[in-house]
């Protein structure tokens, strides 16, 4: 006896937006290089990089090699007459905008190179990673791939992308790498070499002339504009690198195919390796120390996931057992108190809440420029706070908290006004266009990039979480220089403390005490951490906004 | 002289949002398939799939074919040695949490049923996609293979994926196919002959028993439970299916990577499928006229064009020239009267706005059943419409226009109150509970659905677009039968038309245009087909729901 649901699972139809947006013509990237089994470098990466980039990938495996983070264990180079045959029935039966290449053997290179020339002008773009030295150290190039690279191909390529290692085998010498004009030199010296047009010299540690910190140095040179770029990237602690160079080469071809430019397309290409690294991913086993993969799906969504949060789809008879059941919750009722004494919270929270630039306006010692400084930013800083008090609302699970959440940006409006009111009587603002020009620094920008972050992938309470210290932490640092208030009455600084004194202003931090409760006492235990990392994360922006303010200087 | 930039580009660090939720261990998923060139099906379909699924994707490549949509021109097997090694350092280095098979040789089938057996209880899942014949017909399988798959894979597998001639193969004789009946049929004896104890047999085309209409149908047969499930999927109107199978049996293994049950693992490969299928791409030369690659990135942002629209990435210095030049617009000062006139948009206008179930509304002819679910349909969706209103907010240009959004909020809340008052007084509701627990029709799912679509990926303009023929439409369509309603004064139809004739309702209605106005004046003129399309689909929303209410019965 077999059982059936008792309806059938009827499936949607595509998603009506996104038909309507539908890629007639997704770019096309074909990669040429070795495959790597274990996935992390070679065609894997490449294929990874090009469809998290939405652009349709081909490939032509040169080569299989066996290896995995731990250890390259053999190569199989395939067969000349396969590969012929592949870039043939590729380039013949699909489009192709931009080719990419990585880990080549010679006769690999030789047929691109003459395929290229048949194809003449209608040529797809050609990025080239002279892969001659692998991140793991061990060589996976034949001899005279050196060569046939360097008076072959890159004659060819709109792009060659050595690190300094391989710039150092294609031009036969080693030269000093201690600044980014040396950097300069070496990718001159290469276009010269190649007469490839754009170099783009990789990942120099660099120290800056100015600074002792470190950074990942990234040089591109332009010889059409005589022109070129640094590109000053952060150091991130891991060892695990292994196939950022193959995923570099993929995102600035990907971004070309995209139709962007080459700097553009570098950019983003840097960008999008710094975070695959700095996200990471741990897919090996234990006995693998370094040299793991990066994690190209950092930005991607699983699918299944929206389709189980989206009420619109239509499955839900196969869907039961998703949810997880409801537990008891450890935190106890006082949430708000967990949170600020929480040891990941609470230095952020005391350094957000007893903060000198709070004492300073108290006493009235502040320097008036700095505190125009920090209206204008707090200024521009609320209407972020206001538009993702609308996201809030859009995911607010009733019609109440939708109602609450618009409350508040009422009241957001209000302390605008009180701001532009000070600038404009204080400060001697004249124009309404000074409001619309602020210029947003460092630590506005760093908040307000936190925001576009929670509000794009996070849930309501996570969202809440996010807002939660601005308006309880300015009425804590207020109430910790309460005693020491000697600015004189109808002064800026005065008028700006009492406005957090406020009994009105005490209502909204009582009702946002509820809401935290609320959420404290239903939100799975298992995630409580999440909210928590996002408080102190929170609470640091703030301190670093008010420390702006006290640093600020024309 | 060479000119450079004059700062640095400073890169930014990972956003920080994503690295807070980090993906410490990727679920992992291992293909073994022979590798399309062409990247459509095989190794590189799966690649692109486990990576739009956020899953860290290994392979063994147990076969080069040289192949596109247009043919299968050559088939190269990977020599033995080096898939037992990928087998090995793969299964020794890394972690992997499913393995799914695609196009196998006999030795690798070999190879894996010894490597699995040898796990024992420690080895990974098993979805086996049983590749006898591909999509295009041609045979890319090895003699022998069936009974391999049969007697030692199957067995070991958690899962098997045939098509319709892919389980007579595996029977050695052909079933009826006439009824999902008959695919459970086939289901269970293949069951039986492998010892599998989960089956999907995939795709016939089979009509359903009660309807003319055919769908693809999918059973999942599992044993264990006794049970079956029938996937009821829409057929989609394209030759371009090139890769669908190996496309589903990775999306399955990436979801059971995540941890999903088998039976929400499938449901999610459909549905995916589905979506690539619908919204296609269009990648292959012209010559190439069928069987082309589905859309496996339909559902993936390009993160460049991200870093570009988010005011808070650095590298603006070399991100000049992306925003295109402002353009003149054909359209004139009208947007409006363009939108309702406009070919695309005008049958569903009109449609829309001369609904036989307003006409009966306004006589008083309406039975009374349909008015009540209509109105609460119409109550279930402002809710709906509240929060779409509020993410328009939050993407609204200037503070002014996101204070606009709020307005409408309210009189949403006021409409919806309106209706609540209604449903009390004229149809004795008394629970609160009630509006709470409103049954969703599909009417009113699709629209939801839409707004969702929309407000995921639509910019600012295209959320207004949507959200307008809601507005605008119930205005003209009582506007339409103002001379003909003869329903009495009091009643609830007389009371809802009076609503959409009220002045205030009318001056909502002239906001409205104005902001339509704007947009049209200052949109890019090459984009505003998509914003015709919004209204169009909208329109058709529109009717639906009215037509669903007029249509209704217990």
């Amino acid at each position: 006896m077999v059982d059936s649901v008792k309806e059938p699972v009827l499936m949607n139809t595509p998603p009506p937006y996104l038909r309507l947006a539908n890629d007639k013509q997704l770019p096309v990237v074909m990669t040429i290089a070795g495959s790597d089994s274990s996935g992390g470098a070679g065609i894997e990466a490449d294929i990874k990089t090009i469809t998290a980039h939405k652009c349709y990938a081909m490939t032509c495996i040169n080569a299989l090699t066996v290896q995995t983070p731990q250890k390259v264990y053999d190569v199989f180079p395939t067969p000349q007459e396969v590969v012929k045959q592949i870039l043939d029935a590729n380039l013949a039966d699909m489009r192709c905008d931009v080719i990419k290449t990585g880990m080549l053997t010679v006769e690999t290179a030789q047929m691109l190179s003459a395929k290229l020339k048949e194809l003449g002008s209608a040529r797809p773009k050609l990025v080239v990673d002279p892969v001659l030295v692998a991140t793991s150290g061990s060589s996976l190039a034949s001899l005279g791939i050196v060569d046939v690279i360097k008076k072959e191909l890159a004659p060819l390529a709109d792009l060659i992308t050595p690190n300094i290692q391989e710039a150092f085998e294609l031009l036969g010498k080693e030269l000093p790498v201690k600044s980014h004009q040396d950097m300069l030199q070496i990718a001159m010296e290469i276009s010269q070499a190649t007469g490839c047009k754009n170099v783009l010299v990789k990942g120099g540690h660099t120290p800056w002339d100015d600074e002792t910190k470190k950074y990942i140095t990234d040089v591109l040179y332009m010889q059409n504009d005589s022109q070129y770029f640094v590109y000053k990237g952060n150091c991130v602690s891991t060892s695990n690198t292994h196939g950022t160079g193959c995923t570099l080469a993929s995102s600035i071809a990907s971004n070309l195919a995209h139709g962007y430019s080459l700097k553009q397309a570098i950019y983003g290409g840097i960008e999008y390796v710094q975070n695959a690294v700095g996200i990471g991913c741990s897919v090996a086993q234990k006995h693998v120390k370094q040299n793991g993969p990066i994690n190209h799906v950092y930005a991607i969504e699983v699918p299944l996931d929206r389709m189980i949060s989206d009420d619109c789809f239509t499955a839900y008879s196969v869907l039961d057992n998703i949810k997880k059941p409801a537990v008891d919750n450890p935190i106890g009722e006082d949430f708000f108190s967990y949170l600020i004494n929480h040891p990941t919270v609470k230095p952020h929270w005391e350094s957000y809440t007893k903060h000198k630039f709070v004492e300073e306006v108290a006493k009235g010692t502040i320097d008036l420029k700095k505190m125009q400084f920090f209206l204008e930013q707090d200024y521009s800083y609320l209407i972020d706070y206001a538009r993702i008090q609308c996201i809030g609302a859009s995911k607010a699970p009733s019609m109440e908290d939708i109602e609450s959440a618009l409350v508040i940006v009422g009241s957001v409006r209000h302390e605008m006004s009180e701001h532009e009111t000070r600038l404009r009587e204080v400060f001697g603002v004249t124009s309404d266009e000074h409001f619309h020009n602020i210029k947003r620094g460092p630590a506005l920008r760093a908040y307000s990039r936190y925001f576009n972050d929670v509000a794009k992938h996070g849930n309501w309470e996570e969202l809440i979480l996010a807002i939660s210290p601005c308006l309880m932490g300015y009425g804590w640092a207020l109430k910790n220089v309460q005693d020491k208030i000697t600015c004189k009455e109808g002064t800026v600084c005065r008028n700006w403390c009492d406005t957090y004194l406020s009994d009105k202003y005490k209502g909204a931090m009582d009702q946002g005490v509820i809401l935290l409760n609320n959420i404290g006492r239903s939100y799975p235990p298992d995630q409580i951490d999440t909210l928590v990392k996002i408080y102190a994360d929170v609470c640091k922006l703030e301190t670093d906004f008010w420390t702006a303010a006290l640093e600020y200087s024309e």
